[in-house]
């Protein structure tokens, strides 16, 4: 186990009916919020007008920005921190799924930078402070409610690229699965595949001596893979909806399932050229990338992915090698995804191979990508031309 | 699941070494530090001069209350209390075990407190603010490195009683496995014990829809298991000692292995009646009393001992009912205990059936006890007498 620092100071209210609470927690961050939401299916359910009465009733005047992007754009994030100076703005509340999450911090710290947001993406600049920032959360999948990182993209650059600050960790979110129950079988999906990939950066390591934390990623993984295709059946079924978002949280809060290991993150990193390019699903995206990953690099140590198998996907030892268990847990992996209706090649998005070469190059523009194995630019194209 | 609110500000730093930050981490709160410690086994160790030597460097005058005792006194939470108001104390770091830490817990609340801080045990107050807390962990075993728990002996009385409260968090805790090498192994042995026990009254729980609380509880039980042995064997094994004391604070970091599930702590009620007449070491009280708590409930929810039975100690569910499951991981659990030294009767510490009236009666003072089986008077002798 490395040694590591973990502080999560973010305060989660989960379960039926806690947007309630949303006025006593507002209140106490100052008079002017900004509402941060995406298209308006906030307006359908109702949540909406909650929030607007919640905010009201703590005496908050409320700014909003609504229209965020499934892959949050830059130039709507410039508009959002616009607003925070122009109107005073105190708290940011974002209430939507992870992009909304993501916009929101971006905005909170954007308005206190005297530059522009874009060069914390690229490592330019380092958040020094952010508004506070509360959340609502409509959809899990990114953990983004209880972590400081986001993921913005440049659409006229076309890069996406993440951030990760203390300063942009929620001071509250609110998590009630009943919010979630409108979430359409595709996006919940892909929030699955979301919250699995999460947990996948962090299982696959090189770092020796971490049980716990490799218990803890696999108990993450187990009760996902359970209760997945329950919420598929039946999107108001409380429990699995609570059981997923749960899960979504856990699996990437701070990185506290694993703490003192070493992180990959080069599928991530990979994924994100594909969606800056062809604006896919996140979700989508991993299902895609995450197998071929796991094949390409499990040679690294297939102890670890043997454990897998065995202990997520209960595939018996006897008889098998490790290589064998290996590959038997990445086939169970792929034939989940596709179980649920994951896309698993970048054909069915229609999607060719004549942007390998652009999107190789910029997943290792800072240079080589993951730590499982280090990914060349070699690497990388080999990896997506397993996912054509 | 029930609704919960999780909320855990403890900012930890975690590794060999970390002890070398404490004064850039003790310095933002102020000039004046009360440092809390035990009989002085951090003098041997070099610990203590290490704490001084930090504190001097950012700048903090040190005001010192030593002679801790394993089972904290309220005569000498008073002195530190005392020492607070005379000294104009702003931090208090704490530097011990988990009675040391709670000492300290009950001497930040109660500084800031008009009345006796014993109030807050007795539940005729409650802890509306507390003078910030640091502190160095030198043994893995209570969690109260990062919760807001704290348990005092009122030895007049003969009372042991806990409180908990958001204030008294530690705003940072050191957690350095080397420092734990020099923990005699009958301590070891007992932190060991107390950290399962804290487990069991989160997972024997009767609330429905739970699994991954439930996983997460039984992977620190593994782990536990795993390499508890392995440090008494070798005391100073690092990744023993780095994962018992990791499982120690998850166990009871603020309930996260439990969020959304009633709780029991029956067991440490009864327990905290023996040691507060007999002054034992909590986790060998633990030990003696909670295998028999467990064969006294079982029947409660036999499906979640047959569980515990199956996926901690591994036990085949062929050919057994649910019924020979829960006794067979009762069993186990037993064995474990004397298998690496623990104690089994109250006999084994020559206390006979004198004081079981006083205990039972004293257990349920504030009422019946428990949430996983309710226990009166009655079922609190009946298990004491298992005990003997």
């Amino acid at each position: 186990m490395n040694n590591f620092t973990f502080h999560n100071p973010t305060a989660v209210y989960f379960g039926e009916g806690t947007v309630a609470r949303l006025g006593e927690l507002a209140r106490p961050y100052g008079k002017t919020a900004l509402l941060v939401y995406g298209g308006g299916s906030i307006k359908k359910t109702g949540l909406y007008d909650q929030v607007l009465e919640q905010l009201a009733s703590a005496g908050i005047r409320t700014v909003e920005l609504s229209g965020i992007e499934p892959n949050p754009r830059l130039t709507t994030i410039h508009k959002g921190i616009a607003l925070c100076r122009s109107e005073q703005v105190e708290l940011v509340l974002a209430v939507g799924g992870g992009s909304v999450l993501d916009a929101a911090k971006a905005i909170a710290a954007g308005a206190l930078y005297d530059g522009d947001v874009w060069d914390f993406c690229m490592q330019k600049a380092v958040i020094q402070d952010a508004l506070p920032l509360g959340t609502i959360l409509t959809l899990a999948a990114t953990g983004s409610e209880m972590n400081g990182n986001a993921v913005v993209t440049n659409w006229e650059e076309k890069l996406k690229r993440a951030f990760g600050s203390k300063h942009t960790y929620p001071r509250f979110s609110i998590l009630d699965p009943t919010l979630t129950y409108t979430v359409p079988a595709d996006q919940t999906v892909n929030g699955v595949v979301d919250m699995m990939s999460h947990v996948f950066e962090q299982y696959f390591s090189l770092t020796p001596d971490t049980p716990l934390q490799e218990r803890m990623c696999e108990s993450v993984l187990q009760t996902v893979i359970e209760n997945a295709e329950k919420a598929l059946a039946a999107p108001d079924d409380y429990s699995a909806r609570a059981n997923l978002m749960w899960c979504g949280t856990m699996a990437l809060n701070g990185g506290l399932i694993s703490v003192g290991m070493q992180n990959d993150w080069a599928s991530h990193g990979i994924e994100h050229e594909i969606s800056a390019i062809y604006d896919i699903p996140h979700g989508a995206g991993l299902a895609i990338v995450f197998p071929n990953w796991m094949k390409y690099v499990c040679s690294e140590r297939t102890d670890r992915f043997a454990q897998y198998a065995e202990r997520v996907w209960g595939i018996e030892r006897a008889g098998r090698t490790d290589e064998e268990m290996a590959l038997a847990g990445i086939d169970a992996t792929r034939a989940f995804f596709s179980r649920i209706g994951a896309p698993s090649t970048l054909a069915d998005f229609g999607i060719g191979g004549e942007q390998l070469d652009r999107m190789a190059a910029e997943a290792v523009r800072f240079g080589p990508i993951g730590s499982f194995r280090k990914l060349e630019q070699a690497d990388v194209k080999a990896i997506l031309e397993m996912c054509l």
